[in-house]
């Protein structure tokens, strides 16, 4: 048995999620792999609670539910106030996990790597900003920087072009990338106006309060960012052209469903070029996506097209592939 | 640039597409990766030719194609009289590529992984029948054993279950993974009889002249048989449960198309239990495949449904994923 430390950064939704299916599946992770993974920290914006022999998540994921916060678990556990650089520099790990929105988290990343710290993180923006920075110094170092949620969650399509496909050159991907502005588009398709469809969307959870990084396209365009970098070479968010989904009337969305088509918010990325925007899709094509999915689109040279469809957002959804890259960093370590 | 030594047995259709793809991409595995793949030695029924210094690919390809067999070529070269087994043991390689249909490989498989070469194959049989063996072998002795090309060709099903979803509990896959049957079955949907469809496919070189290993669903057999090994454990074909599409009529297919549906040989994998049969499937499913394509919709815990669709059959796609796997073996090296 391996035990594996690991660092966990994020208590939200999605990191209660990661502790969650570390918790359910120790077992399967012994049993299978040979590794036992300890936690050793956990950081939300109140503070660090930190501990070498390993948290008891249950517990954590009990103080955090009825607590709301970290930093008010003090009967057994200290609670830093650690920056995250600082964590970063001062706990002892074997893999660092990044699941905030800190969109300045590439800083403590590239400290990680050069510790020779593991990195796996769904947050996008340090991806779709510095690419060519973190992978270049993960390569270097040869240490595991591993990403596969940060894109249509654990659907292993980031997986799928960096470490398969390997004789065949990418010549384009079209993919739907996001789920919040599929929720949308499928209400106005039943009817619903923009504004009644996104304060659903937001009713439910699939939404956030501020909208616009899902309607305006920006989502997408990291994750696409992203997609270009894998596929092609490094680039960054700002070559992008981005167009969301928010000038698209109900009319326009029902006209083109009764042509048998339906507008999905598209990212197309070739050598070169990123655009997200909306386009009429064929119902028989695979992105034409519904619900939680995400679709894309992979044509190739030798290969032709390849397609792989799974779930794009969610929480245990994106928790796999998190965890996936954990065990994956764990077996290369 | 690293030069990574391929010992090449088969040199009938997929051999030479291998062949082609390597000289084709010459270039770009050197900018790409830095390495320089040198194919030393390469066999088909009439002989090995064999040279350390490496052989002229496309010279290679002119003599089989003119000449028909390998033996024939003796200006420069010399052709050896070896054994599949005895050329392995002989010819000093990193990587042994078998894309032969010889279904005693298993044991030169055997061999090679011993000698510490790295084995990539699109040969079924030996997977079906001893895959315990041969991972176990490739695992103790940390060599790499890669057979994406077994099943759905260059489409990374393979590569997918087995070094990606990590931390899911896959708990099913529903495949359709010949793309012969699909050929048939569709012909058969526009008025053809099985006996019209099937002679058509010969006549296209997409039926074998022995088409019983299609039609009788073994070919899909061996692929889901593998599936099974590497989604839960390793089981050989012999427990599959195979029915091919020889009964249906012309009659059948056309009602199931009527009602809006489609029939195809479908695979499904569960613990413990493989199972390949015609079914009804809806046309807005993945596995409502059409002309070469195959589709996988695998199940698992955290993810809910992943669907992977693209190229199951042709040359080229073949090639796609042998390469891919030659590759990935030279990185790992």
């Amino acid at each position: 048995m391996r035990a594996i430390r690991v660092s966990l950064f994020g208590f939200g939704n999605v990191g209660k999620a990661v502790a969650g299916a570390l918790i359910g599946k120790e077992r399967f992770f012994r049993e299978k792999y040979g590794i036992a993974l300890k936690v050793v920290s956990i950081s939300d914006t109140s503070g660090v609670v930190w501990l070498p022999e390993g948290i008891d998540l249950r517990e954590a994921l009990l103080v955090k539910e009825t607590l709301g916060r970290l930093s008010a678990w003090t009967n057994d556990y200290e609670v830093y106030e650690f920056s995250p650089m600082d964590a970063v520099k001062e706990i002892e790990a074997d893999v660092v996990i990044d699941v905030t929105n800190d969109k300045n988290a590439w800083r403590w990343h590239l400290t990680a790597l050069r510790e020779g710290k593991a990195l796996v993180t769904s947050n996008k923006p340090p991806l779709a900003f510095h690419y060519a920075e973190l992978v270049g110094e993960a390569e270097k170092r040869n240490v595991p920087y591993l990403f596969e949620a940060t894109v249509m969650a654990g659907t292993p399509v980031i997986g799928l072009l960096r470490e398969n496909l390997l004789g065949d050159r990418v010549e384009g991907i079209e993919a739907v990338l996001n789920a919040t502005t599929t929720f949308i588009l499928s209400r106005m398709e039943e009817g619903r106006t923009f504004e009644e469809a996104l304060k659903e969307a937001q009713s439910l959870g699939i939404a956030e309060r501020d909208p616009d990084g899902d309607i305006l396209g920006i989502d997408a365009g990291y994750k696409a960012t992203i997609l270009h970098c894998v596929a092609f070479e490094p680039i960054t968010f700002d070559k992008a052209r981005v167009k969301g989904i928010a000038g698209i009337t109900r009319g326009e969305v029902q006209r083109v469903r009764a042509r048998g088509k339906t507008i999905r918010l598209v990212a197309t990325v070739e050598m070169g070029k990123v655009t997200v925007e909306p386009r009429e899709v064929s119902l028989d094509s695979p992105l034409a996506v519904e619900s939680h999915e995400n679709a894309a689109v992979i044509k190739t040279d030798l290969l032709g097209e390849l397609a792989i469809k799974g779930a794009g957002a969610g929480l245990k959804e994106t928790a796999s592939g998190v965890v996936s890259d954990v065990i994956k960093a764990a077996l290369r370590l």
